[in-house]
């Protein structure tokens, strides 16, 4: 895959493999024996070669590929593999193989246990990503930019502060990632047409303990046709690699040359240019910002198949299959991204203060016209601010300085006055609070 | 609106209107004004000029409307307008209004306002549709018909149990719905940048005073820029919404001529047609399905819109209100048809029990194959029934009957035995505990 | 419609009222009586009493909208009332309404004919602002500026060799809308399964006549499920929007306090804020960007809609009506939004050169090392350069004057030399020429 | 890759291996060699030499792919391989590896001379499936079948007909693939910021050889941040898929057991079920749907990456990549599909011809409705046939015979007049002349 280094994490495409799905569905094959075998629905000695049979190595990939497209899914031919596999080993027991359970039942449940441990993963990165966040905001709560609106310069606030307001997008993310791993990791086992009619009386027991074993819990009804669970985890991805995003489209703001404030921290070689020295590429960034760009249109595809015909979907359902799985590795690789990025962020404090500056004042003018609004009224406060601003636009002289310089303004604010209403360290509200109350 | 009582919900879209939405706006400023009121930093005559002001009747809307294009959001007008009305009532007070809050808090509030209404309203249908559902489950947990796999004829089921799979789905949305409500309704309240700058030491109380008014949560930090739980709301209509849609494609696929086992139910003239006097069109059906195609992709811009800019966001901001608005909309209109087609839903039990029989005991034939295996081994057995089933193709006679003349089948099955082995409502496995279970 | 002034064009808006979709309908009703008397179908006191009731003032929208609901479309509705209105003309004539044609076939005639009209308008406002860009392309053909990949400077090019490169993309969709109106405009007459099988050996000639009427083609057969046609307008739409959006995103991302370049023209109250003076908000690049967002995922649905059952869609067809409608919108505001953005873009080109020298001179460090190298050789000319670099980063002395002062330097480059090396009019390329060779 | 044999076409998914994808980069640098030596501008032995190394076997994919996360696109790392591999051959000749080009010049053309291998391809197939369409439509022009609209019977057509309204939109898709051929594939040549600074004097000319070399066609500008012709190939592989989805959708429903017309071909064991031998279950169709509700969202993305900023995007170019590709490789999955499910199609003549019965003749109502009218008056004759139609309901038997019995029916109309309103065979209207003129 020529792009895993740059679009995506190689723990979660390991997941994905073609030999770790058939591992999982594997695994299935595996629970289901030995599940029958304790409710007395096979022998014992078929459960034990039907176990030991479920290794990758038994499987024959290229035939397996081949075989795909004639029954429409994976597990058909893996069947056919696995009960020459089991018969190899106890030719009796081969009779026992996949008993009862739908192609279905195995694909759903391998998805959903290489889901499960996909979002662990992910979890323990937004963990990771929380402690980055929160170290950093507690750094730089007191590090004064400019906050902007319409990306125009509008009133101060601090670094700290920004990445505060990133950080609590992802906090509620990974709540959102618990909530998951709570309530949305089930068992598919339903037969033909989720009856478990396939396994008269003991049916229920057998998915119990199959659950057990596979440590998902028990579905009240089969959800063949009802995907609401699964589509929760891609809408959960989805939410997660849109907070990321936003933590890259602003960094990646912050990096222009002309505002320079943040950069990607500058591992050996990443984001440099031989031929453009002065250029700090946002490499980490763009990843993002590309990911962030394919993972809505793939939720809306998950959430288009839930339109499912019947008892089993006539392509709704393998749609599921790949798109899931992508959105899975580039939400993965965006979190790496992320995590790397924010991981030794350069900060430039001294750039930050000095645009602070750029607009020579003009930022500051409400403050003035409101002060000033309290001695000689609104109207008149109003104009004379407006007029400073202008000579200020026109002749770049700062509008403190011009204010300075005129007599109603030395009549009714001190210098100290003056100074306090161009004071950036002023005018950031409540920013350092609201960080110190993020990060507890 | 052309197609309201087709696509949509006139309560939702009541929600809605220019006149609801700037209402919303209104309740903003009002709990701002009397909230700051309370904490000394306005005036309590200015209080109750603006309270009293933010009426609907005060705004003139074609003003309002052109001016939107010139600032770029309806609230920039709506304060100057509503300011004009203060004025006239007390014009000291008219320069209390919007005191310290930016457009974006106003219009972020708005929106929560009307959403959790539309929330409220939703969640009341949901638990409609539950109770018909479960009422109908509970008719028709033994009423037998056909499972279908790939719109193919599979195994029996029961229609309640059909039925309580699509409770199962809506159930899990309900709880969705009632977690939104606990926690995603929040209240918008920053200034300029988020920082609460504008109300140095009473921002805070200021907050939780309105939040309380508005019976709204205080976020822990701004969300201008950070859309989680607004996209949140998106994804769990959208995934409620292909819940419901699953029960659409289901009940039109049924409706087929061919097929005939349930119909919408016919409400004077809905879904006839004059020249066609078989025709029962799918209407309702028809109407879920289409809302169920356009969801999706509105989710997908609002996760999209998830990477804003920095304190305010350039165009992702603004591409949510409409699409949000859609989106509760159409929802709204899909649960109402659902609501409408499954209270008095037509069950045609006998057509279901006839096109069990479609196939002349196909269905059935691995059931024999099983019972036979036991007595003669699984290759004969399977050999023995594929042969059968063959001549029922060729010759259309029923299996069974094809099956009781051949000489094998008679010695190990008496006929009550193979009556069993053809019976259906021996072949529907846990379908009647699956329903009781789910309507408990 | 609370945000036509920002995100939509009211002449576009208008072709898409109840009011105007119904007088496309009756259009349809019109051409089809006025073509049958024609060919001796109907009598032509019929058609002319049919004709004469074609108008939107004999319809009684309320019950039309509460009639939608019943029979799915808004047309069943509307030829029951269009009966009545003929009946008051000519009894006899009623008998004649809409006879042989099908919903389907007026709704999509309507629709095509609307579609038509758009088109035209969109083509007319893209070929304005076709010739704004290129007015503006050859006013700025030699004014410098930073070219910028990654949001980085890289290299200087002209401000209008950018606006040529827009201007490329937009007269390819130029071209792609002419292709439109001269292939995608098909009548649909078909009846209800579209043989024509109502219209014994007239139903051809009645339809190429009512083509004729309608200004539209023949189709060679119904396209009552084959949506290509329709579709391939919405992504001309899409396509458009995209090329529009990324003239957006540039002027916002010029517009930025911190690099000011270009402005959208300051008409009155439009952008700017009352407290922040300096602010210029780019409220039009803002509605354009939001609409960008928004119609790519409609288009979405529209491609998805493709998939037709039979002969008339469940589902399908229905949600593509106010689906094309949304994306005719939203394209037609992004297109007004850019003509009124570049008439009157306020170009400063003063700060466009003091913006080319932000990094004292490293955009040009490699036009240095390159001349170097022809006479010290590779190595050592990187090697010079590069530590030159560091001092300038370090120092903030302008490159020039570092390699001015370097004994090497000195020896191989004279002082005009160095001079050229930094000359961003000698580092645009072909900037000027494609400019020229873009606008003849 | 576990599913090619199912949602893929091998030739295609051949064009976009890694080893593919760089075989395509090191095509465009060979190019850019062999056309700077014909201008001049490199020696002539360092073209050779970069030619002779511009092979797969001398790269490193290990090395390679660790490094596109650093400089974030594949060609950075790419061209030090090369280099190296041209300094084996000629030391001086790999100084001029890559000469004035940007990652971007090579990343796009080498997509566009992918595209165009694979748009050649799909075309190819297209044409395919079309001779195979007109060849079912002919065979089956006169072979009656009832059509239907929102899944309901309503009147006869013809298969033939059916087939030929596919035929209709695939072949407008084959003109648009003719077109993409003829307008869409550019070279990509400019350097950093797309004006050719880095080629003075000769970057048109080189840019012209380059192009012939390379068999694309010259662009009049740097299309780098402009993505339309880009985006109109996935827009025109999009409609293409929607229209084989058509197809896939209503042979999917024509293979219900309880409809049963068509058949996709049984090919040793696709689709059939070892447990259920009725089952034919419509494997590719199931995969064409599918890979329809994925491609839509996927050119949503491309169409939504149009907003590029700058000279160079920032994450819409790079999320473009794997995008397209998988575009191509789903619709040509889908093509292929389409072409072995068309080639050898099972047709049930009889079973089409049994299931126009189904209704008992309710469907020719209306026929004996408009021939009663013209004896006994409109209202009559409805209320006479609508009688009529009550007792077939309710009786089973059919309408004819409902009909005949009627004393006022046998006044007006003759038993050869009955059965010629009930005869399917006239009730076509022109399906064999829309066939036969499409089929031309």
């Amino acid at each position: 895959m020529l792009y895993e280094s740059l679009f995506y994490d190689k723990d979660i495409n390991a997941l994905f493999t073609d030999e770790a799905i058939v591992a999982g569905l594997l695994q299935f094959e595996a629970a289901l024996a030995e599940a029958q075998a304790q409710h007395g629905l096979i022998p014992e000695t078929a459960a034990q070669a039907i176990v030991a049979a479920c290794v990758v190595e038994n499987i024959d990939f290229d035939t397996l590929k081949t075989a795909v497209g004639l029954g429409g899914n994976v597990n058909i031919p893996l069947v056919k593999q696995l009960t020459a596999a089991v018969k190899r080993i106890d030719t009796e027991g081969a009779k026992f193989v996949h008993l009862g359970a739908t192609s279905q039942d195995v694909i759903d449940t391998a998805t959903v246990l290489q889901a499960q441990k996909a979002v662990l993963i992910i979890l323990k990165n937004t963990e990771q990503l929380i402690a980055q966040l929160a170290q950093l905001a507690d750094t730089h709560k007191e590090s004064l930019m400019i906050g902007r609106s319409f990306m125009q310069q509008a009133r101060p606030i601090t670094f700290g502060f920004k990445v505060a307001t990133w950080l609590d997008g992802i906090l509620r993310s990974k709540q959102r990632l618990e909530r998951l791993l709570h309530n949305n990791f089930q068992l598919q086992l339903g037969g033909a047409v989720g009856t478990l009619a396939s396994m008269p009386e003991k049916g229920l027991a057998v998915a119990e303990t199959m659950a057990r074993i596979l440590n998902l819990s028990t579905p009240s009804v089969s959800w063949h046709t009802q995907r609401d669970n699964l589509v929760e985890i891609a809408t959960t991805l989805g939410i997660l690699s849109g907070s990321i995003s936003k933590i890259a489209q602003d960094i990646s703001l912050l990096m222009q040359t002309e505002i320079g404030e943040v950069f990607e921290p500058a591992t050996a070689g990443k984001g440099g240019s031989s031929t453009m020295p002065h250029k700090r590429n946002p490499v980490g960034c763009t990843a993002i910002l590309a990911n962030a760009r394919r993972i809505p249109p793939l939720v809306s595809t998950l959430l288009a198949c839930m339109t499912q015909d019947h008892e089993r979907a006539t392509g709704a359902w393998h749609a599921e299959w790949e798109t899931l799985t992508d959105i899975f590795k580039l939400t993965a690789g965006s979190l790496r991204q992320a995590i790397e990025i924010t991981n030794g962020l350069e900060v430039d404090k001294d750039r930050m203060l000095k645009n602070i500056d750029v607009t020579e004042g003009l930022i500051f003018a409400e403050n003035v016209s409101l002060a000033l609004a309290e001695k000689i009224g609104k109207t008149e406060a109003h104009e004379l601010v407006e007029q400073a601003c202008k000579i200020t636009t026109q002749t770049h002289t700062h509008l403190k300085n011009v204010l300075s310089d005129n007599e109603t303004v030395k009549k009714y604010l001190n210098p100290e006055e003056l100074d306090t209403l161009f004071d950036p360290k002023r005018a950031i509200g409540f920013s350092v609070f609201f960080v110190e109350q993020k990060i507890r």
